[in-house]
């Protein structure tokens, strides 16, 4: 069971992480999972109007991070402890780009996020990442 | 043997990727190495002045990527296909990151790089990532 | 549209590999798909008789190779340049493992599969990897 | 400063993992760092005499539980929570594999070591691989 609603999960964000509530719309959340867009900008773009590869990494790893928040609650503070990505294709040009997160793993210490990334309307995968999450014990 | 000096490295990337020269300091270059800092600004920052892991990232595949030019020569238009990163410690809080490159392989279609990224004036990693670059063939 | 079918790629892998063909049998195969299982045996026991780590990678690491060879046909002879797994339960005591290849690219000189390893039985994953394999060009 | 000397190392290993004893080879420790070398057998050879994959993951893996265990002690029970490879280079035909481990944090409740595959007599790397292990909290 999720213990954030979107809304919550949303107004969490804005209010802690502005820069990250700025880039990344929180579209849906479902128990274990979330999905987050993201409107590249200019500075998110190399030679070739090709989205960075960093900029995919950030979205991948905040997304995570999102589905984390909203099943053990805001008080946590979750810190990536590792990530591993593979890009696949290039994303369309001009195209939202959308993460779909799976939480694999919500433990005692540690929490593991399955992440698929494609841009909108296409199905083909632009990136796929693993991210591992370290919670802290609660005081 | 490098194909760049660091001073046509330098200006290379300045020209090709103005965004990266802004944000990156490329501080010095040796066969199959590079050392590369940044000075973190508030768009790079978490919540208690740490540095966000993305940044990190960007840092760490960037170098790479720096060092391979110097390897192979501008022409080459290598893309990252993946990547893996581990985070050890927060950052120092205020002093600039620097990230240390050794690529372990460059291969005709493949290249890998190791990066050690600390901040400045500690010796204790703030991570340690791994990067494989594919080189498309010359035309 | 895969070169192989289930019948010819399990006699490829028991006359070419026959100490894979003698740990892993092949399920089932489909575009793109295959799933593999093993019954583990006292040698990839470890104390609490659960399933070594080099074990589950060893499952993983074949099946995508499985799957590619379906997909490219037996001539091609990719080798594993990467791979990257994280391990999230302990396999259920005394039943088989099953490994759930998704071939997420098969490119040119690329091709990346994703597994989700669990026991038989249960949804739960035991382990889930990435690999990247290298295509040879064809001769 | 580790807790384990080598002898105490290599008799704890030969008694709780005889397996692995059987196939490594604990070369020398240091703190934070440990040498181990197998000998490929005939079972972990592929066609063209190349030694396995998941060979070479299983002696990386173990490699790193050694070192953790002789800096932490054998009462703790360690486990992989995530591992990377890059695959380099193929190993030299009838030579040893040698793996140079370095712990790069041993934190409260994480640890992550950085092994280094050669050949022996040979400096070009085999492997790189990165490996996550779970510290249990002492009970």
């Amino acid at each position: 069971m999720a213990k954030m609603t979107l809304e919550a999960l949303r107004a969490f964000v804005a209010r802690e992480f502005p820069q990250m509530a700025d880039e990344f719309h929180i579209e849906a959340i479902a128990p274990m999972r979330v999905r987050v867009s993201m409107v590249p900008g200019d500075k998110h773009l190399r030679p070739g109007a090709t989205v960075s590869g960093p900029t995919i990494f950030g979205l991948a790893d905040c997304s995570v991070y999102f589905a984390l928040l909203a099943m053990i609650g805001p008080e946590a503070l979750a810190v990536t402890t590792s990530g591993s990505i593979d890009f696949m294709r290039k994303p369309l040009v001009g195209q939202d780009l959308v993460a779909d997160v799976t939480l694999l793993k919500v433990g005692r210490v540690l929490a593991v996020g399955d992440v698929a990334v494609h841009s909108r309307g296409s199905e083909d995968l632009v990136a796929r990442a693993t991210f591992t999450y370290s919670i802290p014990p609660k005081v």
